[in-house]
């Protein structure tokens, strides 16, 4: 594949969040297990990929706090919120250290031991298959190897800076 | 880094499908022009990646009737749409040839010639900067050049298998 000269200049950090909060999104928190601690943090940036064989991404910053964690999991859960569940949004994209954060929300563990969220919208357990680093952040693919969603059909929504339920 | 070997099935398409549905998305038409030619389809698979510099990322079925475009093209353009724009998602997601797509809704052009909505509630214009395939799919990587947005803030947004308003 080509990849052709930048010949034009990129848009800039403020104009680009201003055009991004446009975009709505789940709320995720997205989990791991390792050695023997939880981590996790919020993501909005996850996306299905190919339901043959069932695959999704999850884009993680590269200096982030517990980055270390997921660098070295071979499995994560990506634990999309309920409407109720702004609570978890907010302590897990915050500054809390990773351990403390797992004290709010009843967590229970996966086949892979990773942190599963009891009463999430849908919590896919996936098993990492391919990481690609693009710019601040790495691309995690993962196959997810289970699915648990909640009784209730809704979901925690994020668009224009507030949040709404879907 | 190590990838594990797979110890654990993958889950069955149709349980994929229930489990992602209750991801709420916006609703998006990428487009690109390749032999002087417009191509686009609707995606919900779009993700912001970094803001620096700004970087998105687009999935698109390898198999879909209008890769081979998307597969030669230098830059793309992801529209988001608005609510009322429901009938540009079923044209751009459905069967109608390529060309006959544009027939509907005000297309204009952007600095590298690629289909801008004119009213969509956000365009981001890319330059592809890298791609990597993964089952089914490609993800394209773009960094963004150019941002529209709409005055009015609102945004489509399909969850739960039906659309609503953002």
């Amino acid at each position: 594949m080509d990849i052709v000269d930048h010949r034009y200049d990129f848009v800039d950090k403020a104009t680009y969040r201003n055009g991004m909060s446009r975009l709505g999104t789940s709320v995720n928190v997205v989990t791991t297990k390792a050695g023997g601690q939880r981590y996790g943090f919020t993501a909005s940036a996850v996306c299905s990929v190919s339901d043959t064989p069932a695959t999704l991404l999850v884009c993680i910053n590269r200096a982030s706090s517990c980055f270390h964690a997921f660098e070295k999991a071979h499995h994560f859960c990506v634990n999309t919120l309920m409407p109720g569940q702004e609570d978890l949004s907010e302590l897990f994209g915050g500054r809390m250290p990773g351990r403390e954060r797992f004290a709010l929300g009843e967590w229970g563990e996966g086949l892979t031991g990773v942190p599963v969220l009891a009463n999430a919208s849908v919590s896919f357990e996936c098993e990492l298959t391919n990481a690609v680093d693009e710019a601040t952040h790495r691309v995690l693919f993962g196959r997810v190897i289970d699915i648990r969603e909640n009784e209730e059909n809704a979901t925690l929504l994020y668009c224009m800076r507030r949040y709404i339920s879907g």
